[in-house]
């Protein structure tokens, strides 16, 4: 997919910024945060409150961004749910999901009074009960579940099979007496996620119909109040040719009447929609600065300073098949023919290669290089330690100012967590 | 693959271990490093010299030891580089590799007067004949080829085709004036690699020949004296069920006479095998503690605290199938029966695997896993910052004595190079 998109950035220009901070550069746009943000926001049905997933871009100063335009934060880990506290989310707004959570991040999660806790499993309540015994609290606890259906159109579908997520539905109606056994924790919810990456309007709706029907059977059945439905989330966003974005009018005249047919039935639910790539994706881009340029065997090769250790996603390792996220060149000619490229990083590996055969202006180098649509699972879903490269800068702009908001490793930051035993030569 | 391997490391019990440091945690044993060193040195030829690739571990105590036996380095990275020097390898003993340097890195390797710079492009050239120019040295270059042939049986094949990696051999071919085009640049060395993982002795015995004679060809037509040349690697080790290491005899016996043949004739010659995965693969272990067993639709899951942020490879991420690593219970009876485990990590993806349905015994919440030869490609190749989750802890076992290597990244670190913008809430 190529893009012919902007070489400036709420008019900062791309090259500016790469000579400023350096490349690689992870530059996000203020304005396409807001746009995804309030551009569904605007369209939703009013009782759904939008959780922003940090994980699929935990910067603090992105979850402060989407936090002042009232996002409420989803946290898996104790550093997420320290950066959407220090971000100004309030712990009233934040749940806290996983499979393997510690026993300090339970322990966490109670001493900072956060909304809910989604338990995954009887082991999970188990601690989190003797936990909350200890400090003389009730722990509030949505139950996520395994549901006994799937839904097709998802690019990984969690639901209707074996899976370390969740718990069996099956297992939770043969259990009613789940709240007696555990008397330190109050159920109050129940949340279910389907898949991940769904392009599809219909898909979403007749997944939010099954989650809610299962939520008022879970709820019934284990006999306690539903103050929190979790719908999931995994609106996906268009990366590769041949894929369209989601459809927000479309989108949401399907999935408001089922929201609203429920809120009418449940006035005092909490309900809830995550949104992780959907907010972040196309609000970044990565840029990245060609070295060398070569010929090899009839196709032509740009080697850049950027790959796999700071956008794995973009290089397609996981993936079967390699396809191209929108590439373009910063400051091309207006009609520039273009013929195809490789796009490769520096790394020793045949994967590291950004893009495959993507139509571009002939590359020189010193050419900067943006994949679009890298807002979300970029650096921090990558093995920036890989060749000891580091990982990269990271920039905002926002009202037309560039923030730096993560610095770039330096070569002292690599060797900082080492320590080095010298063994003599025999 | 189910390995019934030790819970203990030269007398150390990986359990105690794991109380001290924490988990997950990495385990290095420097007599399996050095098994696999003098196991291949001694019955090698003795005019090749290993250089140890630091990318598969660029641990600097790590690097340390295997110096201390004798290996050079070949690095790819300046933090590599300097990894190299720290641990004690002199500047004559090391090569740069890598299809994207950047200036500052081949400033470095004139600055340090490296042994070679292995160079990638005409434009890679171009610019190092000016940095030498600039300092009145003359580079010492060795070219790195892409072949016009592929051998067959490599996981990675890197020859005969378009590839970002080296000077197609054609092109060297059509450029027999090259040496005359960069003053400054003295060529001395041909490279080739043609791929990884390899575990035939057959198919390096004819990778190998095929190089030296290819080089002996360029180093012939290009016009220079043939000082280096490095048969690259791609030694595999045995990870999955079905697979077997390479028999270093077996190896040997056919390598040896090839080598030995051009030995006699080129006196003068330095010969370099590239050596990673397999001096460190065998030598560590990945252990995990379980959190949480459940049971979904009939299948065993364990809940670890490690996993894809931690230890890639071994999930399988980028593999086309996923299969399984050797795993074993630290501290199991020695009799106990067995069935189908799925052992996961604490992720939000389901992709976050580390083996399916291995046979273990019946595992319970604190129980210690090893998962054995992620000596290779374990934290530094995988996304560590991943759910904001962090680096693991390393510990190398030397003569008895465990020696911290590399600290546990702490919830400070994570925030360390993050600056947080307080956007106020409207």
């Amino acid at each position: 997919m190529t893009d012919n998109g902007a070489s400036r950035i709420q008019g900062r220009s791309l090259r500016e910024l790469a000579d400023e901070y350096g490349t690689p550069l992870y530059v996000y746009d203020s304005e396409a945060f807001a746009r995804q943000y309030h551009g569904l926001r605007e369209e939703l049905h009013p009782r759904v409150e939008m959780f922003f997933s940090l994980k699929s871009n935990p910067n603090l100063s992105v979850c402060s961004l989407l936090g002042s335009f009232g996002a409420r934060a989803e946290v898996s880990s104790l550093v997420e749910l320290r950066t959407a506290l220090k971000a100004g989310i309030g712990p009233e707004d934040i749940i806290f999901l996983g499979p393997g959570k510690s026993r300090a991040e339970l322990e966490a999660c109670l001493d900072e009074g956060i909304y809910a806790i989604v338990c995954e499993s009887f082991g999970e309540l188990e601690v989190l009960d003797g936990l909350a015994a200890a400090r003389g609290l009730a722990a509030p606890v949505a139950l996520r579940v395994n549901p006994a259906f799937a839904v097709k159109g998802a690019r990984l579908t969690m639901g209707g099979k074996p899976r370390q997520f969740g718990i069996d539905e099956q297992i939770l109606y043969d259990t009613p007496d789940l709240a007696a056994r555990f008397p330190s924790v109050r159920l109050m919810g129940v949340h279910a996620y389907m898949g991940t990456r769904i392009l599809s309007e219909g898909v979403i709706e007749e997944n939010t119909a099954k989650i809610l029907e299962m939520a008022e059977r879970i709820a019934e059945r284990l006999d306690f109040p539903l103050e929190l439905v979790d719908i999931g989330g995994g609106l996906g966003v268009a990366y590769f040719s041949g894929e369209t974005d989601l459809d927000v009018t479309v989108l949401t005249e399907r999935i408001n009447p089922v929201l609203d047919k429920f809120a009418a039935t449940h006035p005092d639910t909490r309900m809830i929609m995550e949104l992780g790539r959907y907010l972040t994706a196309p609000a970044g881009d990565y840029v990245v600065r060609v070295r060398y340029v070569k010929e090899s065997m009839g196709e032509n090769f740009a080697v850049t300073d950027g790959g796999t250790h700071h956008h794995m996603a973009a290089v397609g390792i996981g993936s079967f098949v390699k396809r191209n996220f929108p590439v373009r060149l910063v400051d091309a000619a207006p009609d520039a023919e273009t013929e195809p490229w490789n796009v490769t990083g520096p790394l020793c590996t045949p994967n590291d290669t950004l893009v495959t055969k993507a139509p571009l202006p002939e590359l020189r180098p010193g050419d900067l290089l943006a994949i679009g649509r890298s807002g979300a699972y970029g650096p921090t879903a990558s093995p920036g330690l890989f060749l000891s490269h580091g990982y990269p800068a990271e920039v905002l702009v926002h009202e037309g100012r560039a923030l730096l908001v993560r610095e770039r490793d330096t070569t002292d930051d690599l060797f900082s967590k080492q320590r080095l035993h010298e063994f003599p030569r025999r």
